[in-house]
C-alpha cells in the first residue's frame, strides 16, 4: 500500500530484535513468521511518521520481510546484516491469551549485537528502545545527539537478570512501558498504581502500563489516564502487541512534535488501535495490510465507547 | 450524616443477604461485621434514591446494623428477623485484592428465607435482585407488579449449582451484572467480549461485567461502555465492591428515572466511584461515613482521566 497519506513527521529512531518467531495459539500456528520487537514496533510507527530502524538479522533472514519494511519506507540502513542464523523466538498460548508460554530462545546473532549509529540515525529527535538488553540499550543513548524525547520497553527476563541496568536505563528516559506484571516485578509492589509510582520514582517523568485485554494506563505526577482495550471477540495471536503499541504511541508523538499530556493520551489511543489490528492476525499480517483510515475509524470508536456526560 | 441532600428518586427494590463477615487481609481483619450483597447495594444506592431493602437477620443480628439502615433512611421494613442465627461469611484476601479465598459459609436463616413482598414493596418501579439463590430471584420477581427495570447479579456457586434458574432470572431481567469468571462460567466463551455477547443472548438488553480494578463494561446490542477501576493505591477490603457497584448503578437509575444508554453509562460511574470508596475500609465503614458532595468529587475525577483529544 501508499505511504503517500502519512504525515511528515520524525524521524522516531527503533531499536530493537527482529525475529523469526514461530507461535501457536488455538485459532492455528505459523513457523519461521516476521516478529521481534522492533519489527511490530517500527511498522506500527510508520503510520504516522519516518522510522528509522536498528536491529541485527541473520543470512537466513529473508529478503522479502526487507521489502516489506520498505514498503512501509521505513529506513533500514540501520539493519545489519551479520554472519550466522537469525535471532528465533518459539512460543505459544492456551485460550488465555494474556499469558504467552516460550518454548524456545535462540539469540543467535543477536549474541554479538553491537548497535553502531551513524551521524544521521545519532540525531533523531525521538527514540524507542523496545525490548532487548538494558546494555544494549544504554549503548545506543549513549551515542544519541540529545534526542527530545526517549521511550523504553523491557520484559521481565532483564528486570530479574539486569536490574541495575534497567534502572540505569529508566532514569535516563522520558516515557517508560511495561506491562503489569513487570511493574509489580520491578517495584516489589503488588497495587498496580503503588508499582507505577514506584517506577516514576526511577526517573521517567511517564510510566504506561501495558495491560493487554484490559488496556493501559499513564502516571505521570500529576496527571492519571486510562484507555480501554479495543474489544475484540476473536484474537488470533496477541504476539508483538505491546510492541505494535508502543510503536504507535511514539509515532504519533513524532508526527505531532509535540509530547504533552494530551498529545500521549492521545498517543496511547493510537497505541491501542494499532494493538488491536495487530492481535486479529498472526505475525505483522494484518498490520501490513492495514489502510490509513482503519486507524481513524478505531480511534473514533474507542472515543465513542469511553465517552459519558456530568454528573 | 443527613440524606436531605438526597435527589428524590426510586425507589429502588433491592434484596439480598445481609451477612456478619469475618474477614482478614494484608491491611487487617474484622470478625463478624455488617456485610452481605444487600447491605452493600442498598447504602450504596441509598445516596441516590429512596431505598426498600428486602432481607432476613437472626435474633443475634445487633441493631446498632439496623439503625444504621435508619439513618441511611432505607426502608427496612422488609428486613425479616427470624429465629435463630444470622448468615455468616468468613474469607480471606492475600495480596491479590481480586481473589476472595472463602473459608466458611454459614447460611443459617438464610436456609429458610422466602421472600414475601407486601403490596407497597411489589409496586416498586426499581429492583436489584442481588446475589442470592436464584430460586428467590424468581421468587420476588412473581411477585413484582411490572416494574420498570430489574437488575440482577449472580455468583459462580448459583451458576454450578442452579444454572437453569440463572438463566431463567436472564432472561427477565433488562440488566445483568456478573464479573468477568462468571461471564466465561455462564457462557463457556473464554473471550470475555463473545462471554458477554452470550449473556446478552439470554434475554437482558444489557449486560454489565464487573472487572475488579479493571473497571467494568457495558454491552448491549448497539453499543459498547469501558470504565475504568478508580485508580488506588491502598485497597484496604474488597468485600462488597460489585454489590456497592450495582447499589450505585441502580439507585443512580432510579433517581433520574430513565435507563437509556447515557443514562447507564453515568450510572457505571457512579457506581465505580462508590465501590471506590468502599474497598478502602473495611465492612461497610467507609460507606456510611461517605459524605454527598466525594461522590460528585470522584466522578469528575474519572470523567478527567478518561478524557482525549480528537485524531
Amino acid at each position: 500500500m501508499s505511504v503517500s497519506s502519512r504525515p511528515s513527521g520524525g524521524p522516531v529512531l527503533i531499536v530493537g530484535s527482529v525475529a523469526l518467531d514461530s507461535v501457536r495459539t488455538p485459532f492455528g500456528e505459523r513457523a519461521e513468521a516476521l516478529g521481534g520487537s522492533a519489527s511490530y514496533a517500527s511498522v506500527s510507527a510508520s503510520f504516522f511518521s519516518a522510522v528509522r530502524m536498528v536491529a541485527v538479522v541473520g543470512e537466513d533472514f529473508p529478503e522479502q520481510h526487507v521489502a516489506e519494511f520498505g514498503r512501509r519506507e521505513i529506513d533500514v540502513s540501520g539493519l545489519q546484516r551479520a554472519p550466522g542464523k537469525t535471532f528465533r523466538w518459539g512460543g505459544y498460548y492456551e485460550y488465555d491469551m494474556n499469558q504467552a508460554h516460550t518454548t524456545a530462545t535462540e539469540l543467535n546473532v543477536f549474541q554479538d549485537f553491537r548497535p553502531e549509529l551513524g551521524e544521521e540515525h545519532r540525531r533523531s529527535p525521538y527514540v524507542f528502545l523496545a525490548n532487548i538488553d538494558p546494555a544494549l540499550q544504554l549503548s545506543v543513548l549513549d551515542q544519541m545527539r540529545r534526542p527530545k524525547l526517549v521511550a523504553c520497553d523491557t520484559m521481565n527476563y532483564w528486570i530479574e537478570n539486569a536490574r541495575e541496568k534497567v534502572l540505569e536505563v529508566l532514569a535516563r528516559c522520558d516515557i517508560a512501558l511495561m506491562n503489569d506484571a513487570e511493574a509489580r516485578q520491578l517495584s516489589g509492589e503488588v497495587n498496580l498504581i503503588a508499582a507505577a509510582r514506584a517506577v516514576l520514582n526511577c526517573g521517567p517523568g511517564v510510566v504506561i502500563v501495558k495491560r493487554g485485554e484490559y488496556g493501559a494506563v499513564m502516571l505521570t505526577r500529576e496527571s492519571y489516564f486510562a484507555a480501554p482495550g479495543y474489544p475484540l471477540e476473536e484474537v488470533r495471536d496477541p504476539t508483538g502487541a505491546g510492541d505494535t503499541f508502543a510503536g504507535g504511541l511514539l509515532g504519533y508523538l513524532a508526527r505531532g512534535g509535540g509530547a504533552d499530556d494530551a498529545a500521549i493520551r492521545r498517543g496511547i489511543v493510537c497505541g491501542t488501535v494499532m494493538a488491536s489490528y495487530t492481535v486479529e492476525d498472526f505475525s505483522l499480517g494484518r498490520l501490513l495490510r492495514l489502510e490509513q483510515q482503519e486507524i481513524a475509524e478505531r480511534y473514533h470508536e474507542i472515543a465513542a465507547m469511553t465517552r459519558f456526560g456530568g454528573f
